[in-house]
C-alpha cells in the first residue's frame, strides 16, 4: 500500500536556501569537463551568424532595421563576432552589410561569402572586419554543387586569403559539409590555407549528421596539424548540435557558430541559448564574466517576433517550463536545495523557478511550500490530508493554481471553523 | 562584382534524381558510426516514458482515454517498453496501469517507482511486465531528498529486486542523478545489484548536465563492471539530450529513455523524434526495419494536442521547415542530388521536402526549377533575369510563393507577346 505522501519520502519539510551549484569551485564541481591540455572550454568564442545562417531560415526576412536592432544586441550580450549573409547575394546585403559596419560595435563583422576573387573584393567594399570564406569539399558537393577538384579549390583559396590578407582584414577558410569529405584531402587542405596564414579554418556539419565523438575524433585530429584557430559550426538535423559544439572545444576547437534559437536552413544550427545553458554549466565563471546572460531572454523574444516563431515549449532556459517543478519528489527536494534537480540557476538569466502543485503527482511537502506562501499556519498532517484533496480532484481534470488554493483556502476555513466550535 | 547567379556557382542546371544517402551500405558511409566492439547502436532498444516522465511535464494531464490511445499509438510504432507513472501517485494512476495492462499490447508495460515494498507490490498488483525501481544516489538527493546512505540504498534494493524477480517479473534498478553520484558507491551498488539478478540497470541524467563525453566514459566503465542491460537517461537542460543517448550506445548502453516531443520535467528529456532522427543516420537499416517511422508526425501530433503545447519550429524531422532549403547554392545541388544538404531522406517519415524561392538569397537553379514545375519553357538568360526581379523584390519585402510565381508569369507573357510581335 501507499501512503499520502507517495512521491516522496518522509522527513522534515524542507525551507528555502541558496544555489550551491553555481557558487562551486568549477574544477572541483562534479560535474566539470574533462580537463584536456587542448581542451578550449574555458576559453571557447562565438560566432553569432543570426544575420547569415539565420537569414536562411526560410521564415526569415530581416527589414534593415532589424539588422541593426540583432546585431546591436548581440553587441550588448559579448559575442566575439557578428556574420553576415553574402554581400553578392543581393544589394540591399551589399548595403546593409555596409550600415552594420559602421555602427561602430565592439564586436567584429564578418561576411559569409564564396571562395572566389570577386565576392571577397565586394566584402572588403563594404568594409568588414573579416571575410568568412567558404566552398564544398565532400564528394556531393564537388559532383553535384561546384565542380571542382581539391587541387582546384586550394589554388583559388590561397589566391583569395592572399589577397584578403593584403588588404589587412581578417580571413577564414572553411570548407563546407566536412565531414562527408575525403579526410586526407581535408587535411592537406587545411595544412595549406594554415601555412597561407589564414586566420581561422572552419569545420562545418552542413547536414547535420555528425555525432559527438566523430567531431572530437576529426577536430582534435585536425589540431595537431594547423596552428591557426578552428571554427565551428552544427546544424541540428539529428539533434546533436550543441552535444557535437561541447564535444568540438574539448577536441581544441577555439570558436563555435550560432544563431538566436538557432535559426537557419532546415531546422538550424546550434542555438546561442542552447549553448549559453551549455556554457554555463561548463565553464561558468568564464561565461558568467563575459556573456551579458540576462539579455537572453529579451533577444530570443525579439528574434522570433522577426521570424514569426514562437520560443520553442522545450527551449533550454527559456522555454516555458524549463525551470518548473511537478513530481512530489523533485518538488520536495528543490525546495530544500535547488541543485538537487537544477543544474543551472535561472537567476543568472533573470529567470525564476515555479514548484507545480496543480496535478495528481504532486506531493506533500511542495503542498506545504504553498501554504506557508498563501500565509496559512496548517499542521504537516493536515497538508497530507490536503495534498489526497488535491490528488483526488488532479485525477478527475487539469487543475489551475486557483483551483489548489481553493483546496486550501477551503480547508483552512474548516480548521478554524472547528477550532472555534472547540473552544466555544 | 557580383553575377546574377550570386549565390550559385555557374553550370548546368540540375534535375532530379533519387536519394542515395538512403540506399548506402551503412558500414561504408562516410557518416557511419565509429565502429566499437562495446557499442549497441545497431541493436539498440526504446523505453517510451511519455506516461510516466511526460506526465511530470507541467502541462501533462492525460485522461485515461488519451493514456490508452498514447499506449496503442506507441505499441503500433513499435517501441520496446512502455513507462507509466508510479501507480501509488493517486488511485487513478494505479486503475489507468491496470488498464493498459490489459490491453494485450505487443510492447511491454514498466511502471517507474521508488525503491521501496510497498511500491513493488502494488506494482505488480496492478499486473505489469516489468518494475522500474529508482533512487536518488548523488550527495545531494541523499542529503536533501532521502536521507538513505549508500549501504542502506543497497541493502533495500536487493531486497526489493529480489521480491520482484520471485514474483516473475522484469525489474530494473536505475539511480538518480548518477552524474553527480560518487563513481566508487555507483560501481558499487550496480555491481551489487547485477550480482542479485537485476535485468537491467539505469544511469538518469536527472539535472540534464552531462555532456557526450562524460557519458561515454561513465557507461563504458559500467559496461566492464555488470553483465546485466544498462538503460539511459537524459534530460535536456543543457541541450546534450541526444548527442548524449547516442554516446551512451556507442558505449554499450542497450536501452534510452525518450517521450514524444521530449516532454517531461523542466524542458524534458531525450524526445522520441530526434532520436530516430539520429538513429535512422547511425543505424539505418535496423532504424528503417524495426520502427514504424511514418507514424512519428502523428503521434507528435497527438501528444502535442493533449498537452497543448505547438510542435517546436526546430523540432528534427517534423519542425514546419526541416526539410525547406533556401539559400540558392543549396537549392541548386539539392536539386541536382538531395543527399547533398539532406542526411535524412523525408520521405521515410513519410513527409517531402520543399524548396523556398521566394527571398534574396535564392539562386537561378532554384527558380528555374519553379518554371519548370509550372509547366513554361524559358531559357536559363532569362531566368537568370528573373531571378534578378525576385531577388530586387526580395530586399524590399517578405515574399509568398504567389509572388514569384507571379513575376514568372508576367515575364513568360512578355516573353510570348515579343515572339508573337516578332513573327509577326
Amino acid at each position: 500500500m501507499c501512503g499520502t505522501d507517495s512521491n516522496e519520502t518522509s522527513g522534515q519539510a524542507p525551507t528555502n536556501t541558496s544555489h550551491p551549484a553555481q557558487n562551486h569551485n568549477p574544477t572541483s564541481s562534479p560535474y566539470a569537463q574533462m580537463q584536456d591540455y587542448i581542451s578550449n572550454v574555458n576559453r571557447y568564442k562565438i560566432i553569432e551568424s543570426t544575420l547569415r545562417e539565420g537569414e536562411q531560415f526560410a521564415n526569415a526576412f530581416f527589414t534593415t532595421e532589424n539588422k541593426i536592432q540583432i546585431a546591436k544586441m548581440l553587441d550588448k550580450f559579448g559575442v566575439d563576432y557578428i556574420e553576415l549573409t553574402n554581400v553578392c547575394s543581393s544589394p540591399q546585403s551589399f548595403e546593409d552589410c555596409k550600415i552594420i559596419c559602421g555602427l561602430g560595435l565592439k564586436t567584429k563583422i564578418l561576411t559569409h561569402v564564396r571562395c572566389s576573387m570577386d565576392d571577397a573584393k565586394k566584402a572588403i567594399e563594404a568594409g568588414v572586419d573579416g571575410v568568412d570564406l567558404v566552398i564544398g569539399t565532400s564528394s556531393y558537393l564537388q559532383q553535384y554543387s561546384h565542380g571542382k577538384s581539391i587541387e582546384m579549390i586550394t589554388k583559388t583559396a590561397i589566391e583569395v586569403i592572399e589577397y584578403v590578407k593584403s588588404q589587412g582584414v581578417e580571413v577564414r577558410f572553411s570548407s563546407e559539409d566536412s565531414f562527408r569529405s575525403d579526410l586526407v584531402d581535408l587535411l592537406t587542405l587545411y595544412k595549406a590555407v594554415d601555412k597561407a596564414g589564414v586566420h581561422r579554418v572552419g569545420v562545418a556539419d552542413t547536414v547535420g549528421g555528425a555525432t559527438p565523438r566523430m567531431v572530437y575524433q576529426l577536430i582534435s585530429t585536425l589540431r595537431s596539424v594547423v596552428g591557426c584557430d578552428i571554427e565551428t559550426h552544427f546544424h541540428d538535423d539529428t539533434g546533436c548540435a550543441v552535444g557535437n559544439a561541447i564535444s568540438a572545444l574539448e577536441g581544441g576547437a577555439t570558436h563555435v557558430d550560432t544563431s538566436v534559437l538557432g535559426i537557419g536552413e532546415r531546422n538550424g544550427i546550434t542555438s546561442l541559448g542552447a549553448l549559453m545553458a551549455r556554457m554555463v554549466v561548463s565553464a561558468p565563471e568564464y561565461t558568467k564574466s563575459k556573456y551579458n546572460l540576462t539579455m537572453l531572454k529579451e533577444i530570443e523574444e525579439y528574434v522570433a517576433s522577426c521570424v514569426q516563431v514562437n520560443i520553442p515549449f522545450n527551449n533550454p532556459i527559456t522555454g516555458a517550463t524549463a525551470f518548473t517543478h511537478k513530481a512530489g519528489i523533485h518538488a520536495k527536494a528543490i525546495l530544500a536545495n535547488p541543485s538537487t534537480y537544477e543544474i543551472i540557476d535561472p537567476a543568472l538569466f533573470g529567470l525564476s523557478r515555479y514548484i507545480s502543485i496543480t496535478s495528481r503527482i504532486t506531493g506533500w511537502n511542495a503542498v506545504k511550500s504553498r501554504v506557508i506562501q498563501l500565509g496559512y499556519d496548517i499542521s504537516d498532517d493536515h497538508i497530507k490530508t490536503i495534498t489526497a484533496k488535491i490528488k483526488q480532484m488532479g485525477d478527475i481534470r487539469p487543475l489551475a493554481i486557483d483551483d489548489t488554493d481553493s483546496i486550501i483556502h477551503a480547508y483552512n476555513v474548516q480548521l478554524r471553523e472547528q477550532a472555534a466550535a472547540q473552544a466555544e
